[in-house]
């Protein structure tokens, strides 16, 4: 991985820009590479489709800290080294403790990792600290799910892999082979995304010589915001509410004519068919083939309606769409869906985060200034 | 304040460029503007030479928060609702009181930050919100300040003004006119400052619709960063480790043949004097005229001798150097000068959370891939 943090101008500067930095390329990384025309994602050369049921998170999180993927000796260090991991220090514990049960989870594990980070971090970001957070994501999680059910937290089981461990942990029974395998795959395809909003968030954090914990807790909150993490649960509210296949033709008519946008549709940078969404169907209907017969009847339909309402958009199906169906088939509350999300994408963001200190240079923007210039001031009493 | 984001890249795209998006304007602002070449600052068209001795900080967050300065029933409103909210949560308690004392005060503002916005935030970012969160930042640091020193945690007085309440709720004792003034006229300085590090972070998380707790959490982790909110206390240990008028010029001599880079000069925007170390240079020499003198001979110094060593580099007293000099004069310990940052510059950062929501847009940049490419995937027992 050689970042040079080099930036270029990929529009043309005479062009009307959105505003949202579209055409900017804000670093140079080695890590992912999303091709939205042609619906392509790598993990540092590997296609994603040549990941999603063969790897395990853990062989991917090395892929993107270590630069490949791991042997057998490497990867069973590497899951030592996660395990070892697995605790839940006092002041975060105490922290938990301290939120309301109301707390949305993405709030509680943005203020979990920001009490690890004051308890546990100081120095430059390492990644004996990638490891420690990313190990932890699972933990503070499931410790603030059962606390708020009024439970203690349960003893990490360090014979358990990533996925199967937090889902151990969460519900306090053996997780069945075919969830973790499941939420295995969410993990791997959902581990990194190029320069994303919480992704350029985390290293501008870094780009400050700011700790690790100070990037993380940066991008989880950017992921908190529904125009980035998504809205999972919004498409389960979806299925839900159209509750048959019959239902399903009405239902979107209905929705569409009164404007209403349909969740897990469209992407900012996809304009064919989302990579990661294609895996995912695969896996929703291996998981949860019931859910996965109205799953597909909706989102074939909503795509033809989609294009006969808005031609030449090219709508696709998102990653939000099947991430529902298949949290939700593992057992996960749909409240936990964004967090989970961000469960995989720290391992993206801390190897993002060590890729932007390995050759930083500050992150630090220009703005053009919009305000009244030569206003004369007028004392408080004159005014 | 009508920002549309618009962007555009002012530098030539053939050009290499250094890859901490210099040039590229990521964001309009009506809030302020930095003329770095002239050395001038302004904020919604007043110069702040015009303000910094002459309005109060509330005064600054009005001008930030709705666009003019406030008469004075608009301020004593202000002021009202900012002592209204000048509460400390149970659960932000909580949280403050499960971290270790050793906690850096930005990892305990940064916590309590979150911990506020998990127990008191939903929805869309509002002025309420940004004046609840500017209202309690002072509040979360003297609560932490308290604790860390065995204390417990005072209540605020409504008929104290905002610096003043902050240095009372710090030390218990009724705050020295001069100091209010200086600490005063800190806060309206250090308010906001275009699109520096930490408000880009807030405007990115804003632009995701996440809440503003997120963004004002993220925006304390960006500032923690040296290359960011700086190590003004830095500033302080090298005018303590020279000590006399006397002792300044070898020991400057020495650190600049040593390689050593001098805290409290150089900025990546400023190449002319900095009008915000002018204004404070000012009232460092009114705060405190005893440590003024070898401040003063110190600046001096460092800056011929820069000038000497590294001539065409225009390097100037930055903002650092005379904080270390006004918020020692005050009575705070340097471990709290960058949180004091924070609690000034939280004004600007909420005015520009609400600006970046007025007509958003996400703020997703591209990455320019440097990895490899169709490498195949072997599996495990393979490597």
């Amino acid at each position: 991985m050689t970042p040079d943090g080099n930036l270029s101008a990929t529009v043309d500067p005479g062009k009307p820009r959105k505003g949202g930095l579209e055409g900017v390329v804000a670093a140079t990384t080695a890590l992912s590479k999303v091709e939205g025309t042609t619906g392509r994602l790598i993990y540092h050369g590997y296609n994603i489709h040549s990941l999603a049921r063969t790897a395990s998170f853990e062989e991917i999180a090395h892929l993107l800290w270590f630069g490949h993927l791991p042997n057998v000796t490497e990867l069973s260090d590497l899951k030592a080294r996660l395990a070892a991991e697995r605790t839940l220090p006092d002041a975060v514990l105490g922290v938990l403790r301290a939120l309301p049960a109301t707390t949305e989870p993405m709030d509680a594990l943005r203020t979990a990792a920001s009490a690890w980070g004051a308890a546990a971090i100081t120095g430059k970001p390492t990644t004996d600290q990638a490891i420690a957070i990313t190990a932890r994501f699972p933990v503070f999680l499931a410790a603030f799910q059962r606390l708020r059910n009024g439970m203690e937290p349960l003893e990490p089981r360090a014979e358990l892999d990533h996925a199967a461990n937090y889902l151990y942990l969460l519900n306090g029974q053996e997780p069945e082979e075919q969830h973790v395998k499941a939420l295995n795959a969410y993990l791997v395809l959902l581990a990194d995304h190029g320069m994303n909003a919480s992704t350029f968030t985390a290293r501008i954090v870094a780009s400050t010589e700011s700790d690790i914990a100070s990037a993380v807790v940066a991008a989880v909150g950017a992921l908190k915001g529904p125009l980035h993490g998504g809205a999972p649960s919004k498409v389960q509210d979806m299925l839900r509410a159209i509750g048959t296949v019959e239902n399903a033709e009405p239902w979107l008519r209905h929705a569409l004519a009164h404007g209403d946008r349909l969740p897990g549709f469209g992407h900012r940078v996809y304009k064919a068919e989302d990579p990661r969404a294609e895996e995912q169907r695969e896996m929703a209907r291996v998981a949860d083939p019931r859910e996965f017969v109205l799953a597909r009847r909706v989102e074939e339909l909503a795509l033809a309606l989609l294009d006969e309402q808005k031609p030449g958009r090219r709508l696709y199906t998102n990653v939000e769409f099947y991430t529902a169906v298949m949290l939700a088939s593992v057992g996960l509350p749909s409240d936990l869906f964004t967090a989970t999300f961000a469960v995989s994408r720290v391992a993206g963001w801390t190897a993002h985060i060590l890729e932007q200190i390995n050759n930083n240079r500050l992150i630090r923007p220009e703005s053009e200034y919009t305000g009244p210039y030569d206003v004369p001031f007028v004392p408080l009493e004159a005014r």
